[in-house]
């Protein structure tokens, strides 16, 4: 019984993670009010029912798990980087949106700037979730600049700047269907904290 | 008669201009696809009859000449710089969204980006529309760095860091509801081309 109620919430989780997963990336491509459950249930193969079942606050909740497991999963990548120069924290940083911009021709974006974009200023709580979102990458990012040896303001307004140029690239490519506007970013950040050594 | 005609056409022309800018506010501040006709009649004070009548390609047209206009009104800022140093080039630049933002707590977006981020990837004509707009912003700003003294290849470089930073940290300010964002992206921007001086 017991690992029936494991395989079921196994299972469960896995429909709902899948779902979650698919809203982040519709939500990336096309912003989150073109986004809808009908989407993320043809892209994610979970069955209708689900939807009630696993997001019962509806579309809302899905777009805050869509910013939580984008911004989890941009964490996790920057985390990842066994930081050496200041250069080489902000090529890995880039690298990631590189892939993603690579495999889907420029067609993919952010669900966080998805999301964004596309709810009123007047909504409060999903533009805490996005702030917060930036926030952290913000704050990681600047932390390993520091490490590397970059002052502290400094780090700060550098991974500023990082993150706004990627979101901003993520836009141009998305436009250009390449990743030209990225690769020019990339040679430019790389510039900016070389000048600075 | 000619009169009565040249007032018409003045008068609907004027309307038309008006719900156009009030598409392109709309579109920046809550993307493409939240914006409908109603927001636009409601905003711009233009009579409902008047959609059918000015756009008859629906909102299609609507987007297309928002994005012209949003477009048109950059690259007339850009213009407006009497060129001095690259850094002064890059300041003038992002002065104009700095005052979009203030003026609007952040609330303020880009039109241009607005409809890039909603459409599909497959909808062309659009995206060629956008990327022509946003290819137009580099190709000036580009210009006037060369002519202010940065290489021909640089310039073109950091044309596109400045034009992806700007739309990026419009995101970010928009999460943000301040320009703290844009002012790092702003002083980072100017550090990037003074280092190669």
């Amino acid at each position: 019984m017991t690992l029936v109620i494991v395989n079921g919430e196994s299972v469960a989780n896995d429909s709902r993670a899948k779902m979650v997963q698919s809203a982040a990336n519709l939500i990336g491509s096309q912003g989150l009010n073109a986004t809808s459950f009908s989407d993320v249930l043809a892209s994610s193969g979970a069955p209708r029912g689900s939807i009630y079942f696993h997001f019962p606050g509806g579309k809302r909740e899905l777009a805050k798990d869509a910013i939580r497991l984008t911004s989890e999963q941009i964490l996790t990548h920057i985390q990842a980087s066994s930081t050496r120069s200041p250069s080489e924290v902000l090529n890995h940083f880039v690298a990631l949106f590189r892939h993603v911009v690579e495999a889907s021709d420029g067609a993919a974006g952010c669900a966080v700037a998805g999301v964004t974009v596309d709810i009123p200023a007047t909504d409060d709580e999903l533009l805490v979730d996005a702030r917060e979102a930036f926030h952290s990458w913000v704050a990681l990012l600047a932390e390993q600049l520091e490490t590397a040896g970059v002052d502290h303001e400094s780090a700060r307004d550098i991974a500023t700047i990082a993150v706004a140029s990627v979101e901003g690239a993520l836009i141009l490519c998305r436009a250009e269907r390449g990743s030209a506007p990225l690769d020019a970013v990339a040679r430019q950040l790389k510039l900016l904290v070389e000048s600075r050594n």
